[in-house]
């Protein structure tokens, strides 16, 4: 148990821009479930908040620290049980690295597709706890797609065992999907076993550079409407180019001003037919330059700069990121409204998105420190929230609602749905120490 | 409204065999969400259950009346509302029959994968409610991951509206989910936003005949271990082939005992490598005879002889029908043990499964109206289950827990388990008027 106040600093908060949070009372590091039911039933007794906690990459506040709340770090919780291949199951501990696990699943001839950009250090309970997604979920989905099951702490300190490991069940309600995305607010995930697929088909890259927002988007309507489903499809503006250009030098912009990257894993010749499609969808939208990449290292690397671009902008000030997913074909106008909005508020927003899925990730930067361009950041981005939900999307595509989206996520569910949240929430935590104050209001 | 006895009859049951019911003391036929939600809020004022129906072809009993229940018929709310071939979605009524959304689909060159035996007649609304399956769940999922979004009635006569219509979201509990296999005891779904595939490339069938189970075991096994994912793995059984010959007198025994049918839709050549494949994991495993089937119309009356079975045996007798769904590699084991089982109560049990993932249909022929030999057919499936169980495996795969798995549930399930379902329902149906003493006791 941690309660050094200097390093109880570190496990406060995770990586969302100007999310709220305290200092915890304490931090524990539990081995074992066991150990994590002892913590939450002596804070359910006691009537002391719980805050699970990955590795603290998360983007929406729910890691942060409330009041007088014990931490519960899952770093020490972090092996790989065991892999099976003929099954294609993983049963692992939640603080494993997604990376690591993606790592010992290849060894094995198989693939773990959710891949977040935070995989090299964010971990399977954490990418669980908020759904997490990633590049290739345009066609392998997100996380929920994957845990067939979990092992969980209520808020009662109970185990319970939810979901399974056959193929299919239609054994009672859908628990363990309940908890995928519940943000640590239901219980604490100790055991998650998941589906595992085999080993996919090498990928081909389209790369195509765009001199707008506006063409670049109907290059993705157009693949869309084409009726191919690329293995990935990664819309980066020029800000985020240039913002990497100014860091790597990589010349980035030599090329153009918004660069679109896809790749297609259908097996065999379809996989390169595939490709071919999507670069006759990028021509037929005025890419200025497109090719299908032949140098899979030249491919690797341009997916390598688009990791970039979050690290990058964070040179330059405090990076809000916003999370909107709208309906796919609604990409072209989500961005032409996302210039309008920077327009008309004389600020720069910058563009990550997983295009294929709709799922945007507008940024602001703003200067550290800076509380009134914090808070003018905020307001500029709960009006793009709003435009995503006037256009049938959602506020949160993949980084959870945690502290930063509540806010959003109260106009984008109606009262009643958001009392079921409530109610349900009373039953798997009656004492109400789970994660207080994150996702929705008590 | 429906209250001459004489007509209320033929809404009393689904199709599970020797299942409880009582005459409804009304049956209500809704023609929108409007009317439905005002049936509910009058039962739950008077405390009147609510049954909800589909076409009644559920086979545990899930849509069973209770007594002085109103039964709500979605008959009247069958229509296709939508279909967006870019976005790849559909928007249907409860009371749309699968094969009829299936084939608007086609019609827009789209594709709505779960397939259940019951598809020309069951409807997506039922579907839902006990997350159906079927033939090409091996490769592409079952009902649950292809409902996007939901509009319900809560057992409080509110209407919510659930889930999304984009590819992806983070935004609060997986409530569409959560009714997704609720067998209306959470909510009455009165729309469904589903997601849509593409049309499937061209699908290669391998027929392979074997002396006995545990052959046709070993090859199921060989084909998991290769890292092929077909998209159907079906085995037959010698007492369902021979019933279906018995009335159809289609030579299915002439070529052996256990058939085994395979099919493989990769794109292009990569699925006819595939099929290639499993007709060698057939040779190896000691198939009697196999091919991979070059006549398409060959290949189609197969996967329909394999749909007469149930109503083959039916010909025969009252039919028992389990569910359960094992581990895939368990397939073999499970299969012996059936074999054991039989053999040691002294009863011919026939098997059909979904072998690829795992879900095995054993079922019982009774003489109609011996009640002796029912409830010792009932006690011979306490058996399978709890072997279903011990080898890791779930009490249902894909008909839903209804009446007759509620003992099965009970011991899948841990009490605390069972309890939170017990706590969700009171969150979503305070006056426990939906569905009750349907798949777990109040």
């Amino acid at each position: 148990m941690i309660t050094d106040p200097a390093r109880l600093a570190s496990f406060a908060h995770d990586e969302a821009a100007g999310a709220p949070y305290a200092l915890p009372a304490a931090v524990v590091r539990p081995r074992d479930t066991g150990e994590v039911a002892a913590v939450v039933a002596y804070c359910a007794e006691r009537g002391v908040p719980v805050v699970a906690r990955g590795a603290g990459t998360g983007l929406s506040g729910g890691a942060n620290a409330v009041e007088g709340c014990v931490v519960v770090s899952f770093a020490a919780m972090d092996r790989v049980l065991s892999i099976d291949p003929d099954e294609r199951l993983a049963v692992v501990q939640p603080g494993v690295v997604n990376d690591h696990l993606r790592a010992a699943c290849a060894a094995k001839g198989l693939w773990y597709p959710p891949d977040p950009a935070s995989a090299p250090w964010s971990t399977i309970g954490g990418n669980v706890a908020t759904n997490a997604g990633g590049v290739c979920c345009v066609k392998y989905g997100v996380t929920r797609d994957y845990v067939l099951g979990l092992e969980a702490v209520t808020g009662r300190g109970e185990v319970v065992r939810l979901g399974r490991r056959t193929a299919k069940s239609s054994a009672g309600f859908e628990l363990a999907g309940l908890l995928v995305g519940s943000e640590g607010t239901l219980g604490l995930v100790t055991e998650i076993t998941l589906r595992l697929r085999g080993e996919r088909a090498q990928e081909h890259t389209v790369v195509g550079y765009f001199d707008d927002l506006p063409s670049a988007g109907r290059a993705v309507a157009h693949v869309v409407a084409a009726g191919v489903v690329p293995s990935a499809l990664e819309l980066v503006d020029r800000y985020c180019l240039r913002a990497v250009d100014e860091w790597k030098n990589m010349g980035l912009t030599d090329g153009g001003d918004v660069l679109l990257l896809a790749r297609c894993d259908a097996p065999g010749a379809a996989g390169l037919q595939e490709a071919d499609t999507v670069l006759a969808c990028f021509e037929a939208a005025g890419a200025t330059w497109s090719a299908r990449s032949a140098d899979p290292a030249e491919a690797d690397a341009l997916f390598a700069a688009r990791r970039l671009v979050y690290p990058a902008l964070e040179r330059l000030g405090m990076v809000l990121s916003e999370d909107i997913c709208v309906p796919r074909t609604l990409v072209p106008e989500m961005l032409a409204r996302l210039e309008r909005t920077a327009e008309s508020n004389g600020v720069r927003i910058a563009s990550l998105a997983h295009a294929g899925d709709g799922n945007l990730h507008p940024m602001l930067v703003v200067p550290r420190g800076d509380e009134r361009q914090l808070a003018r950041g905020r307001e500029v981005f709960e009006e793009v929230v709003d435009q995503a939900i006037a256009l049938g999307g959602t506020v949160t595509g993949e980084h959870g609602v945690g502290l930063l989206k509540m806010r959003g996520l109260a106009r984008e569910l109606s009262p009643a749905v958001v009392d079921l949240h409530r109610g349900i929430k009373r039953v798997w935590d009656p004492a109400g120490i789970l994660n207080p104050g994150k996702v929705f209001t008590a």
